[in-house]
């Protein structure tokens, strides 16, 4: 059965060993993963041809780094990494940070 | 140009007239907007065959009709409505909610 409704921040699985990803819900349309990050944690900048990725920072700040442009964002901020367009993450802070990611379509779904 | 991050509580547009819709960004893949409701203001329960959507509060609480299921959802938490299924969201607090809405595919993009 399908589940509806997620605290993400409940979600949250860290490991010392490398960035951790916990999905809530995938379709071919999309996944929904949080993303969690311990200082000095990171997702290597990559490209997708064809699909659209949106992170939002949960807790904590990172550093997003879209196209030729990177920020520091912190709870409630965004970013949009648009297909084609290269992207990745690194939580910079002293402190754990958590991250919701949707990427869509899904990029191998089977189902 | 295509602007890569955002502050979605800082785009909030709220009316007396009715809930009111912020586009963040929108492409063939998705559209992600602020949906920004006054206590009392809703949007009616729908069902969209080929399309996800995510709703994540920002601020505030909504209560969230996912099929036969509603929940009462605060800041952080979210809910899914895949493909097929009926989705609605109401504010019945006594304070403005701001919500994160998140379709895949975008159901009629003019890019």
């Amino acid at each position: 059965m399908t589940v509806h409704f997620h605290s993400p921040l409940g979600a949250t699985s860290f490991s010392d060993d490398k960035m951790q990803k916990v999905n809530l819900y995938e379709s071919a349309q999309m996944f929904c993963d949080v993303y969690c990050l311990l200082p000095g944690q990171l997702q290597k900048a990559h490209t997708h041809d064809d699909n659209d990725k949106v992170y939002q920072i949960l807790e904590g700040e990172c550093d997003v780094e879209i196209g030729d442009e990177t920020q520091t964002l912190e709870a409630g901020e965004l970013a949009v990494a648009p297909a084609g367009v290269i992207h990745g993450i690194k939580n910079k802070s002293g402190s754990p940070a958590s991250v919701l990611v949707i990427m869509a379509p899904h990029p191998n779904f089977n189902g």
